[in-house]
């Protein structure tokens, strides 16, 4: 059995308590049904991370249930939850953690309308102001990967990496997010089903204006640095 | 009245409290509306089912309001809600329950995406990972039947037997889900509906992208041998 | 102030509990929003009608401020609740009582699929088995009228006379459902907005499949007669 | 420290009041996701309005959390949430309250279909009672403006200085509304969602009948100085 500094017990109960908390969120948001999606946290401090069990009700997600992980993905033995198996998507979660060590939460989901453009291999194109603030561009669509190999989860670094946008739609697949924590990844979640289903059924009548670089690049800025209540700081 | 050894009943009395309660997934996921759509599950050991009755309303399906029945669909007479018709698609749950002793539960709904298809009578095509998981290939269309003899249930069966899919869209009526118990057939009628929005939404704007066979096989063997807590196996 | 026999009072006070109630399903499934929408009731053995008073919150609908009308549409003063305005609709669902002594409840919604239909005044097909079970065809289309004279009452009941539909889009407005009784016009409405909702969808991708006349015909006679648990009769 | 008089302390706890619960409105019809979307609300008497805290959760939102503003949008120092940043959007409610006296309400969210015609900068045509009821006649487009100077603020009043309608959609951002109080532009902005769905989607079939502009005329002069309790005036 592995002991942790008290600083680090401390830090891996707050994600345990985050990361089962922050499922909620993907159901009132109706972004899972059943027991699919997942949502996962890093242990500031060390080289661990905390994830959800798979194929468990979402009725049934304490904190103490989550499961802590290290780095390759590995459930780290003797800790509460050890006893089931860890999310289906662990090892893209793991990869992701490896590879961004900016990133501190990672959320997959089969949302309906980000599954919709991602069947289609289609980025959603930034044509509202919304999507302008929080991904400060279009969306991008990752390559068609099965799971079994680290190819998700290379799939999404390669994505990813140097793009303003949090979110990743896997081909065929469905969306995956990064945050600087599990909750900043969450919001991600819901924010990139929110703007896929706008411009999805403004794009059923039509073609949507599209708008300036310049104003996007603008809103991406603002929001990023000036809204709320502290500076997020970019990603 | 009939009498059963304690194991049957049992039995029994486990599958009517998990009936009663499954018909409050399919409200949770807006399968139904009104006293529509219906829930069964096999008791094991035993040539018995229970069903919902007829017409009656979800907030008032308690366990002892279920009826038991045999497997040619008959009321047992003197049994806990045998004063009750069963539900009106009782001989098509009956049927199958007679021809697939592997089915341990089946479940009709009229949920919106997947009545579409089947008013179309086309069946799905598999171009999701969460569909291939599933159905491990496209979901099949049912023949066109009415209500009155065996002809719903031996459509079920003929279009199932033999095949990866657990859901049936019968043509202009809408789904027919099955499983290895109650639990498992209300799962599919759940991602029944899901990937017919999905699959729905993602074609309103363009084809979506063709998933290779390889990989749908990959997908849907490891789903069912590895996702989850334990092996579900196969159908 | 009016003075019933003791048998009217009591019926009255059913009414009353019936109508407010069965509000919160128009909320439940959707098919209102703000203070939109009116339910009534006819008060069996009497010249007397049920109904919502106009522009109320739905937290707010109590059996207590329900509103007591004769058949031509007046509050009977007097009585509870007849310091309010009824319904804008009042003078509808008069119309209605008083020329089709057969029916006993009136609902008007504008929920958004059927007010789409309605829009395009065009009729929602009978394709899928569940309208053929309530509607026994087609939904039909009301002409145009506005609100001011008895136009929307005539439309309504020219339009439903000898009708086996208890659902009428009006042009650009929206549904009106009849019932036997309150909640049989509820049901109605709820059933109306689900086939013109399913309709449209499967409409998005092509035509569905015609039924046969003699399918639909036997659905309808069969759900009408058979279904739940005590014969419902024709309307 | 700013003080007022009695009457204007017990006007801006009412309006405090007010707005903190009718966020909860947004809530309740899918007009917002995480913490997007504000009400504000003029105070009666004096020349402060109260808004929402930028990027708080909607769970958070207790009148004293609210923020008190003077027309030209600087918080009032010293008054309850002062030491938090109001919305992102305060200098555009401050700007409409500044520019149109009447208005005693705002409201902004990025509600889905209204989203969807906005981002095509295409106006809502009137084609339903509903909507000749609530905005006379059509949504009108506002301009494309970006966050950081008045041009959002002059676009909305420009657009709505005249017009019938309490809701602009600002191209490729979204909808905000306008009323005598809070509560009316909380309506407006729920009904312009239910419009801009209901519109959108009798649109995906085929044309919608146009309504005679006589009809919209009588329909908006009834509903507004005729439906509900009490006579509600023009804006």
């Amino acid at each position: 059995m592995n002991t942790y500094s008290p600083e680090i017990e401390v830090a891996i109960a707050r994600v345990r308590s985050d990361v089962a908390k922050l499922h909620g969120e993907l159901v009132r948001y109706g972004l899972v049904i059943w027991t699919g999606g997942n949502v996962s946290g890093r242990v500031p401090g060390a080289d661990l991370f905390v994830i959800k069990p798979s194929g468990v009700d979402y009725d049934d997600l304490a904190p103490e249930n989550m499961i802590l992980c290290d780095l390759d993905g590995n459930v780290i033995p003797g800790t509460p939850g050890a006893e089931r198996s860890p999310s289906s998507d662990t090892a893209a979660h793991a990869y992701v953690y490896r590879h961004m060590p900016e990133v501190g939460g990672v959320v997959h989901t089969h949302s309906t309308y980000a599954v919709a453009w991602a069947a289609r291999a289609e980025p959603i194109p930034c044509v509202i102001t919304a999507m302008a603030d929080e991904f400060g561009g279009e969306v991008p669509i990752g390559p068609f990967s099965i799971i079994g190999d680290d190819s998700i989860g290379r799939g999404i670094v390669e994505t990813l990496t140097g793009h303003r946008s949090r979110a990743v739609l896997m081909q065929n697949h469905g969306p995956f997010t990064i945050g600087k924590d599990a909750r900043d990844a969450v919001k991600a979640a819901v924010m990139v089903e929110d703007v896929a289903r706008t411009v999805h059924i403004s794009r059923q009548l039509g073609e949507p204006k599209p708008m300036p670089t310049e104003a996007i690049d603008a809103l991406f800025d603002r929001y990023q640095n000036v809204y709320g209540q502290a500076p997020q700081g970019a990603l």
